[in-house]
């Protein structure tokens, strides 16, 4: 029983230079989703929409309605990272306190913004009051995202991507700034169902990503919704299709042979 | 249109005594969450029980299958927070890192612990091979934590609880961990469905932030399902019962005098 090797770190993806590779992070921002009160939407899609251009999601963050706390995890990543995005925290209300924090990370001023009064001017006429105004607050040097769902605008500056918490409106700002956002080479993906449990097939997995050092190898186990008996993805993922598909290939073999238990 | 009044920014949940609050935090920790692939379902459980029982959850961070970064996020998380709660990564293959980032965390070593083993060999036979006597590799000086559904315990070392990232385990572990926790003076929560737009409620709800400040109040738009058109809940937090009454109260009053637009 005494196995006392030390245990096999997976490679992280690997890239001919670094330049193929452009790294996000997420910083989430609501007491809401910190109570458990409201499950967050955002995260998973923004994940997708990156992955899917090119882009490496490195790391998330969710802190609380506070100014303390969202300046300093907006500083850690936007310095670590090649871009952040946010979520919430830029309505009309006195909890929404998001514009006003990243003008301080930023060390800008921060006032009512012309582009951004003539958007709310021109969508709510009469309706525009004080509290309403309140969201065309932009930090001085930023360019407005476009949010054509209700008008109140995100911005971005520096890397700095500031969105709305409502998912729908999150969701079109997104798809306003993906298309102007510098890509990297993009991470394939390819999934294999295993049909058998982790444990079975951890071993040969193993040997099967010393042996494929060019692709990231993850093993996901879950419980079948009608048998509730566990099963496994493995996922190959690199940027060089012939090392992803050449992994693949030597999982699906590796899998004739497991013993199931 | 000049409105330069500074934001309000809102206040955090007050109490009367800093041993009356609790805080943690939770570390995901997982590529396949970062790249899209698997939507997180514990966070909002987590934090759902957390609230219940009077801890505070004040920050989430997820981050890759790397050592380096669970090292660190680790190390942050742990010094600042009461508890800190980690998911993910204690599987039986290789890309399974979380226990020994765990004990490089703590500068502890980590090899079988007997118990963990004992419970693997109870649970599975002649079913633990190699790899799934790697659920049994445990930091030195660690308490396992129970796993009901299939054996491979957590564990829980200094303020540090690790658990499985599988949702069915993961509730089994929380539901033992959390008898065993100090609790905090639970924040109270009541909800006020304001059938109003946030912006037509924002001035009168500042005022009334102002005038309950021993209560956090918070303005959450949704859009409805069915129509599509925007309501906001309002939801007072607190740990004072009469404060939280007083402040739901005024919102009801409040919200009669709302013009809508």
């Amino acid at each position: 029983m005494a196995l006392t090797s030390a245990p096999d770190t997976k490679a992280a993806v690997p890239s001919a230079a670094d330049e193929m590779i452009v790294t996000a992070a997420i910083l989430v921002i609501g007491d809401e989703i910190l109570s458990g009160r409201t499950k967050d939407r955002n995260i998973g899609h923004i994940a997708e929409n990156l992955t899917e251009v090119g882009i490496d999601l490195r790391e998330v963050r969710i802190v609380a309605d506070d100014e303390n706390a969202i300046v300093e995890a907006l500083n850690a990543l936007r310095s670590r990272y090649d871009y952040v995005f946010t979520t919430g925290g830029i309505g009309p209300t006195h909890d929404d306190i998001t514009a006003d924090s990243v003008a301080r990370a930023f060390g800008v001023s921060i006032d009512h913004d012309p582009r951004a009064v003539a958007a709310l001017e021109a969508y709510l006429g009469p309706r525009l009051n004080e509290a309403r105004l309140r969201m065309a607050r932009i930090p001085a040097g930023a360019d407005l995202i476009e949010n054509p769902v209700s008008a109140a605008p995100g911005f971005r500056i520096g890397n700095v991507h500031v969105m709305a918490g409502v998912p729908s409106i999150m969701q079109a700002m997104l798809a306003a700034i993906l298309p102007t956002l510098r890509k990297g080479q993009r991470v394939l993906s390819e999934t294999v169902l295993a049909n058998a449990k982790e444990g079975d097939i951890g071993g040969p997995l193993a040997a099967l990503q010393r042996a494929h050092p060019n692709v990231s190898i993850g093993s996901y186990p879950f419980r079948d919704s009608e048998t509730g008996a566990f099963n496994t993805n493995l996922v190959v993922r690199g940027r060089d299709p012939d090392a992803v598909e050449a992994a693949r290939a030597a999982i699906v073999e590796m899998l004739k042979s497991v013993v199931r238990s």
